[in-house]
């Protein structure tokens, strides 16, 4: 059973909750962690949102989140740059470990193309993410988000990205690396053989947990607690911690179904799926 | 533009015609194929459809379908190898060039377990395909189909159970190969390069059409037709020619709100989006 204080949950699980809700509730709850969704900030400022978390004796692995930088014109392709390194300055201030890059994709645009642009548009914000010691993490997306959210399908496409881009902290890590979720690479046979690379580079950032229902009623969110679904998460943890992964286990639901129901019900079947199915 | 001689649409296309009706209304509108789904020959036979369908001058480049090998007990995979001989008998009195197999996928059940129960399945079935002179062609099915569908989700995948079984008939072609469908395959990276292994080594039995919506309402019935949605369809038939493809371009569209639209005016739009758009 994972330990309840490597359990970081994502704002956006409960999203009905305030910061300062998510917060308090979290940390009654016992997990060790929570990462902060940008919308979660509205009304507050990242610095303040940090200190909050801090005070509570909560850390925040991530900052979701950043990315989508391809675009069809110039200005688009700078812009998604800008709102990016607000992100990491946003990540600082609130002390997060990293900013998760959803990396974008743009209808009809060949994939290729768009990955070209996020390798781009990842390298002209990795120095500023590296002097102000946050990481940035590249989140391959299902296949199934292909066309309009993410041109980086796989691990190792999020791998060779890390590896063309190959920036250093001063203690000799990567600062771009992978955040890898087992709803969207599950199905990837070279997912196993990826995880192991990933660790042995120090590109293995980040690692997020929900499961895959059969019949989803809605792509985006209809995903199910872990133990719902078809994903032999427990096996891939064991790939993960193989890898040597010393961070949080990131518990990222989309799901209508939950999100109307009863919220502090929720959280706690929230902690049980995680002790029991993860 | 792609001739209209090799164009076949598939029954499922136009779901509410009758065999008969849908040969009659393909046959003026001067495509050269029909696929067969296996319901459209309820209350006939696979002889008298065939005849049928040669006497309105048209080819039958594929039976669908067959697959679905995986099973939690031997029972189950036997009714499955029992199911595709019986499909396999069928698109030899049929006249089809080949059985489609989408191949099938247990909830829960290790993905590389499945691959190995259709790679046996079909193993169990190649020599009666080869004595039909009936081909078999596995679809990789999109990774959004892995939990139930079909554990084959890429053309790669595919093309090593095509290497393993390795059955060829006596003009030396093998017997397995690929049905390589654009909606389920576009977002690989690998596509061009697989896509010319499989040509190099006479795998590319079939080629369908239809196009990827960006925002699906259904996963399932809410397909484009080709130029309705983000695939480079041109761009994978160039490939697909390069390739030395030589057979059908057939459309294959799922989709209710085709369905439930005026079928001789959906007929009159697969043909132009068919002319324009792959």
């Amino acid at each position: 059973m994972p330990p309840l204080s490597r359990c970081a949950i994502h704002t956006i699980t409960t999203k009905s909750w305030s910061l300062a809700t998510a917060v308090d509730k979290y940390r009654a709850a016992g997990v060790g962690g929570i990462t902060v969704w940008r919308q979660a900030l509205e009304g507050t400022t990242a610095k303040n949102a940090g200190e909050l978390i801090r005070n509570a004796g909560l850390r925040v692995p991530a900052l979701c989140r950043g990315g989508f930088f391809p675009a069809t014109d110039a200005a688009g392709r700078q812009a998604a740059i800008d709102d990016n390194r607000r992100c990491i300055d946003d990540a600082a201030a609130l002390g997060a470990d990293m900013v998760v890059l959803v990396c974008g994709a743009v209808p009809g645009m060949p994939l290729r193309d768009a990955r070209s642009m996020i390798t781009e548009g990842i390298a002209a914000v990795a120095e500023q993410a590296r002097q102000a010691n946050v990481h940035l993490a590249i989140e391959p997306l299902h296949p199934q988000y292909a066309a309009d959210r993410s041109a980086v399908s796989t691990m190792k496409q999020a791998r060779r990205i890390c590896e063309q881009i190959d920036l250093r902290a001063d203690d000799g890590a990567p600062v771009v690396g992978i955040a890898c979720d087992v709803y969207h690479v599950w199905w990837d046979d070279a997912l196993e053989a990826e995880i192991a690379i990933a660790g042995a580079k120090g590109y293995l950032h980040g690692f997020h947990v929900c499961d895959w229902k059969v019949h989803q009623t809605d792509p985006l969110n209809d995903r199910g607690l872990m133990g719902e679904g078809c994903i032999d998460i427990p096996g891939i943890r064991a790939w993960i911690d193989r890898a040597g992964f010393p961070g949080f286990y990131e518990v990222e639901v989309f799901s209508s179904r939950w999100w109307g129901s009863d919220q502090d019900a929720y959280l706690a079947e929230i902690v049980r799926a995680y002790e029991e199915k993860t």
